[in-house]
């Protein structure tokens, strides 16, 4: 019997039918998954077929926090949305923080499931019990921050959360996010699923508190981790005062701050232009998650002489790439004011930043031309037709925006004519900020991960911060990148995107104890009793299940992979000079995940794996 | 003694000396300037000479609010602003509404005096009793509405209300306005001269109430102002629905909608393209004042399919002349999307409007040249190089910027050729949205308000909606005009600007019983016992005394006038067709108007006429 930190409730809205019902959530559900994106994907796996069209009524969104989410554990305001990703096809999984998702718990739910399709534009309105399906059709249109002070303005309640959609979701661009706050659900298209319910908003207030079973434990756990934190050399130095930015610098200085689409990497320094020093500079506040202590989110504000004078926006380090070096406009203030752009529009910086990059070379390559691109001139460096064409993709206009609105894949079939080599994506997720080539395990990770190129489900610290947890590791060496790329991947599913806690935690302060930790917040707040290997079992469980998951949309070995420029271009110039990844070094480091992970030759679970892991009656 | 409807405080802070103060209100104050704009102009007579210079660090921003302000008495969250106009160096005054007029009575005050300059930029907050001024150097260069959601999430406190400037007002343009909410203190520059001041919002938080010195009295008067309302042919059947755009409708039909600058009034017909219809389709939600049961301002979103999808805003009647007719742009979409920018970058909409109207008609005559304004071929009609300039004036940016960013007057100036002709303003302040050669009195009253071209001073109701209060009027006849105009100018002021009240409930519901109506809820809630006599006399007060202050200021009967083109060119078409205003019939007017308030030919108030009014030891 659950104690503590669950709400104990599922909360599941038909969007077709009109039906809204609560149900039980199981201690059993709570000890094999713990929450968040473990949830999500249990869910997705039950309930969701893995043939289905993503943006067909069959899909299902699913938002979950986790049971550390609305105590005081610090960096917990965290909540994943699961669903099968139209940029993908897999399992698309995406995390998010600021106010909401402690809101959905205090609420009462540890789950909220949406699936059906609406006739109508409508938003969800959730405050404690009642919830109701409402009309959106006068906001239909409205941008991320316009519907969400609309929304806390008509509903006379200026505390109320709100996520929310803007034009990219509502014209299904497979790169449209979720937006709430400044925040985005980023990546995998889940703002397309969205708007293919006809959802426009889910707007949430709660008053309900969260129980902790055990006070004194929680105490214990909690100050334990916010000593780990205060002892790390780099989150309150550092990551409170420059945030996420400050890894340009760091990126740069290994040599893997990618350049130009990744022709380039390593010969042109981005951070004089973009670092954390005139980041540093233009940042005005910070705005933290809900209860977080380092608040790493930085407000910028772009220069009164620059091209984008007054605009503000809180552009991570990843979006520092997209719309920085992977464009070729090392111009911080054009990044402020792209950012600030697609989070109105509801497009991901990253996949949409990545993609004009893309475009950028096709254009300077000869594969597409002024005439198709609608007027644009897309060389390398150009800011103006990178911020405009912004809207272009957001409306799906014809043209630029037709062409880039699903993303890099899409854009390379469009266009074919051997593009598919430069075309900087894994499974359909754009590349992420790391050159792989200069960090293996990190790399291996986008080729591995259940949601594609994504450096967030099996972040390598190791490689990029030469943190030496489990122990040291040498980023260009090929060897014990399959056992360590399981344990990335395993540890941040077990201790971040599970519990739900925020993934600079893992990275920056509790490497060496995070499975611990998470086992003793877990089991203060709730009352389960698990090890710190249990956890780490949850990791392993959650990310099988993804697997198959994937297996059953259509995936296999073959989909592990780099486009071919990892695997034939070595990097050029600086500190990674020389490095790729051959496609025998990528067979090797498979090979060895694989065996890792007890999976066949061929990347499928075992079914011993699958009854050690209790993943129970999956057919694939 | 005061027993109510006052706080009986006045909130003085001195941004040179970082001196805060409060001073108490005198009941002789309230009995004869009762509140608003009466205060407003009663300080700045007294505190503020009549020949500096505006944007120097003498002149003052008095905000007012009124006795009725934060009581249940429907309309009144109203505030005034009064300080010595940049834009015309008489006195500025505007009225805004919102919930800012009411939370500022809650801190407990009746008047606020900013005065000095700051070293560097600050903002105020006010909450209730503390009081502080607070550097704003982080944020000076943001938007208005970035602002106002900047500063409720970092004073932690989403229910505080924001006055700011924008960029408009931080670079001094003569167009500057003050935000809060989505509405405007408007036109004369009040937000260039609160950037002089280094000063970029006013943040008001407060607790206490407002009492009630009779309620009993008060729910009576109350009451019927209430039937009144409702018993309006306009008012709810039609104002709470389309808001101020059905003046178009109404304007067009009278052939006084002015087109292209005033050059082919009545030639065009906007009703359809800009019209109450297609207005109302736009409308998704109205965003009413604090306690107003109309609603009149109704929230718009562009169309997907326009040149501006997702633009929100919420024009006003005045706006979808400024970008629509006067600039030849029949197009709804491209007024919202100008609207909405105007307000983040902190521009009056109507002065910002007119004076591109005014480059246009320059540029067709070739006496602005594409090179000039930096590359915008400014025709007519085009509303691509009517949206894009206004960010160039807001930023005073080398060409256009520079040219059009203080507005006709000095546009005219800079451009000479005989342009004054028919650069539409009087005293600088640019001409509304009536042309005033259909509407004798309402014309007039542009000629001769203390504040320049300004409907809202002396809106002749008589004339544009036919309302027979105090009598029926010929809109073209001139006689007679004078008297009007002197008792529309006084009663807009005792009924609307001091109490303080929406001017909507003057001209739509309360016109024969505004005057008593004031009496009873003032004396209602302030225990004071004045007659509908006195009431009106507090206008005649008010107006009197502003009028003395630009006679200090330097102006005089050659002021009271219209650009030549009103004088001289009849209107072309339509139900007012072949009317003008000639120099003798302005004359005329002008003669009866001065003597209706016993003035000197040459529009001196008479000292026989100040010390029936005991406006006291005034030198000029």
């Amino acid at each position: 019997m659950l104690k503590g930190g669950y709400m104990g409730r599922i909360l599941r809205i038909n969007l077709t039918t009109g039906e809204i019902k609560t149900e039980e959530l199981k201690e059993k559900m709570a000890r094999d998954y713990i929450g968040g994106a473990g949830f999500g994907i249990k869910i997705l796996a039950d309930e969701v077929p893995g043939n289905i069209d993503p943006l067909s009524e069959d899909n299902k969104l699913i938002f979950a926090p986790g049971p550390l989410s609305g105590t005081s554990a610090p960096c917990s305001s965290r909540m994943a949305v699961v669903t099968k990703s139209p940029l993908t096809g897999a399992v698309g999984m995406s995390t998010s923080g600021g106010h909401l998702p402690v809101e959905l718990k205090y609420a009462g739910y540890d789950v909220l499931i949406i699936e059906g399709k609406s006739d109508i534009p409508v938003y969800i309105l959730i405050k404690d019990d009642n919830v109701s399906i409402k009309k959106a059709d006068k906001i239909w249109g409205m941008n991320t921050f316009d519907t969400q002070s609309f929304l806390k303005h008509h509903l006379r309640d200026q505390n109320i959360r709100v996520a929310c959609i803007g034009p990219a979701g509502e014209n299904l661009s497979k790169m449209a996010c979720i937006i709430n706050e400044r925040r985005a659900f980023g990546r995998k298209g889940v703002g397309a699923v969205m708007g293919s319910k006809n959802l426009k908003a889910i707007a949430v207030r709660g008053s309900k508190g969260v129980e902790i079973a055990d006070i004194e434990k929680f105490k214990l756990a909690r100050s334990s981790m916010l000593k780990a934190m205060k002892e790390s050399p780099v989150l309150y130095p550092h990551f409170s005062k420059t945030g996420t930015p400050m890894i340009v610098d760091a990126i740069s200085a290994l040599g893997m701050f990618p350049s130009e689409n990744y022709r380039s990497t390593g010969e042109r320094d981005y951070t004089e232009s973009i670092g954390s020093k005139v980041s540093t500079e233009l940042s005005i506040a910070s705005e933290p998650c809900y209860g977080c202590p380092v608040g790493c989110s930085q407000l910028k504000l772009a220069r009164k002489n620059s091209n984008y004078p007054g605009a503000l926006s809180d552009p991570e380090y990843e979006t520092y790439y997209s719309f920085g070096g992977q464009t070729g406009v090392a111009n911080i203030d054009s990044i402020i004011a792209a950012d600030n752009l697609c989070d109105k529009l509801g497009l991901d910086t990253m996949s949409t930043g990545v993609t004009i990059g893309f475009a950028m070379e096709l254009f300077e390559n000869g594969l597409l031309t002024e005439e198709q691109l609608g007027g644009f001139k897309l060389n390398f460096g150009n800011h103006e037709a990178m911020y405009d064409i912004i809207t272009e993709i957001a409306y799906r206009r014809k043209g630029a925006g037709e062409l880039l609105c699903d993303g890099t894949k899409v854009l390379s079939e469009k266009v074919g004519n051997g593009s598919e080599k430069y075309a900087m994506h894994v499974k359909g997720l754009e590349f992420p900020a790391y050159d792989p080539r200069g960090a293996k395990a990190h790399g291996l990770n986008y080729a591995t991960s259940y949601t594609g190129a994504d450096h967030n489900r099996g972040y390598a610290f190791q490689e990029i911060f030469a943190i030496p947890v489990p122990k040291a590791y040498d980023r260009f060496e090929i060897e014990g990148k399959g056992k360590l790329t399981k344990w990335n991947q395993d540890v941040r599913l077990a201790t971040t995107d599970c519990p739900t806690m925020c993934a600079f935690l893992l990275d920056m302060a509790l490497p060496g104890v995070a499975l611990q930790n998470t086992a003793d917040m877990v089991n203060s707040v709730s009352g389960l009793n698990l090890t710190a290997n249990e956890v780490e079992k949850v990791g392993e469980r959650v990310n099988n299940l993804a697997r198959l998951y994937n297996i059953s949309a259509g995936f296999s070995r073959k989909d592990d992979t780099f486009p071919e420029r990892i695997m034939t271009e070595p990097i050029k110039e600086g500190p990674s000079k020389g490095q790729y990844i051959s496609k025998e070094d990528l067979d090797k480091m498979l090979d060895e995940y694989y065996e890792a992970r007890s999976w066949t030759k061929d990347g499928v679970p075992t079914l011993e794996k699958l009854k050690e892991l209790d993943i129970g009656d999956i057919t694939i």
